[in-house]
């Protein structure tokens, strides 16, 4: 099969650092590679694609506004549309409304839910868990297949620090500021690893996380790497209390592929990732996070691992993928 | 000919009251359609198209960003690509990105000039005036067509009153605080016609523009239909000092159809619309400005509207336009 994987502009796919969808991007780049397909990556400068076509577009690269960045490097990208069998876009602003333009197959993975998207509902779309496809009633999807993690990025860690971590960004919605308060009613030390905050919760940092701050609740700033490597697996669990129906984190899969256990709201796609009890605690309450996170040493190391070697590796994601390509281009499919 | 003309989602086409871009577009639809072209409009809701087919698409006003409604009207208006022979875009952020994915002739006047368009050079852009033309050297011009106004809509007054005016929005590089300025060295009255300031010019409302304001120095806020044309037609002369190389102004139509002079700095397209000495006055300093405003009282009112009925009228640009798409539609230009 030949396949168009249009990456973002933005960030290498894959990512030095941080970048989530550039992060699955490649993932998926390599492993449809690996089995042969013959794959064109378009992407930001800087990216790396072994054993496949690199298109990167320097126009892609001026415009200073995130979304004509994506306009440009999607409309440029599906100028050779017709020579692909099939296009798999990860731009949400721009491919949805240009798919509609070329007579290839074209599906978006929804590494996030932009509001221009319901403008183009017919498209099809690539939920990343069930909870965001049912959150999405109004949008066609082609299928759910959840992100993935590479197993050897993330080294397993059986033995454990004193520190809870929280690690994210300063944001209401990823709940920081209930991660402090769970620390604070424990008594425990919490590791908050964050960039600074975006202008936007200036005030969010200021009032709810900054006087929190200090004596066992340290902020070390963004982590990457082998820091955060050696960070995921030291910690006794990492606490993600998240604020609202998150479509998919990468860290509850870094966590448990480190041998952590993930101590999060039960809402949004935490619960297809943790196996409460298990690699982790699903809680409806602060009341009840604090009284898991107490209990979470309990829980086995090995059970965590164990998990995302079952269900979250890139060979299961890239699987998943191709069934969704080839239902995409059966005929009957193609008809509709 | 069948022609798609896909004026913005932004404004009905034409508008009630402000949309020079809309404005345009609809003076075009109207004369193709008179031709006896068959013409498709994609426009606003409220668009109206005498003799012509309507196009509005709902999804395209839900977005709230401008440039989401432009990439989802444009969009939408090229899935019908293949049933016409050329297509006319009003839509400066989405046109020319999409142009590419569609196999007819696609042209876009530029309005003016958005960051997004450089990344599209290539694609055949229409000019609103040959100064806009030389300042884009990097763009393909399909050719410069200035804009125009319909001269049933702007009534002849020889009789002037004894004021300046200023039509215009507050903008450094409107340029309104030079006429005050020349006002206040004259002595003369000023009406200055503008809407409230973008919240963006507050600051240079408040130190350029409001302590300037009283007296003879009177702000009318925003005007439109009758009222601005009989503020346009009673004024002794229209004043815009442009602080920049403004591509078209309509307002220079708008006075000199009213019998009105113009005095404007000699940059942009001013040259172009204003003959000096007789239809207003084109001067490289605030020194010649006051001069020649004092010196405006002088100039046949008869010559404005000559001037635009002979260079400017609707059926003019018509015909611009449609010497611009023979030329696209020629054998020679289509396999280049």
């Amino acid at each position: 099969m030949r396949i168009a994987q249009i990456s973002t502009p933005h960030i290498p796919t894959p990512p030095a650092g941080y970048g989530a969808c550039e992060l699955v991007a490649g993932h998926l780049v390599e492993g449809l590679a690996r089995r042969g397909h013959e794959v064109v990556l378009f992407g930001a400068a800087g990216s790396r694609a072994p054993a496949t076509d690199l298109r990167v577009f320097d126009r892609a690269a001026e415009p200073a506004h995130f979304d004509h960045r994506e306009l440009v490097h999607v409309a440029l990208a599906l100028r050779a549309a017709g020579s692909f069998d099939l296009i798999h876009n990860h731009c949400l602003t721009a491919g949805p409304a240009l798919a509609g333009l070329v007579d290839r197959p074209c599906l978006t993975t929804l590494h996030c839910v932009h509001p221009i998207v319901r403008a183009f509902p017919e498209h099809p779309y690539v939920a990343v868990s069930e909870s965001q496809r049912r959150l999405q009633p109004g949008l066609r999807f082609a299928g759910v297949v959840h992100n993935a993690v590479d197993l050897r990025a993330h080294t397993y860690q059986p033995v454990k620090g004193d520190y809870l971590l929280f690690l994210g960004r300063f944001h209401p919605n990823k709940g920081a500021h209930l991660a402090i308060e769970v620390a604070r009613r424990l008594g425990t030390r919490l590791v908050i690893a964050a960039p600074k905050p975006h202008p936007d919760q200036e005030q969010y940092f200021e009032e709810q996380i900054r006087p929190g701050l200090g004596g066992a609740i340290e902020w070390v700033g963004p982590v990457e790497g082998a820091a955060k490597d050696r960070l995921l697996g030291g910690a006794r669990c990492v606490v993600l209390p998240i604020c609202w129906d998150e479509p998919f984190g990468l860290v509850y899969l870094e966590a448990m592929a480190s041998g952590t256990p993930v101590v999060t709201f039960n809402r949004g796609a935490a619960p297809e990732i943790v196996v409460d009890g298990q690699t982790g605690y699903l809680v409806d309450s602060l009341e009840e996070m604090v009284a898991a996170v107490a209990r979470a040493a309990g829980l086995r190391p090995a059970a965590c691992r164990q998990r995302v070697e079952a269900e979250f590796g890139v060979d299961r994601m890239v699987e998943g993928y191709l069934a969704v390509y080839n239902r995409l281009l059966a005929p009957s499919s193609r008809g509709a």
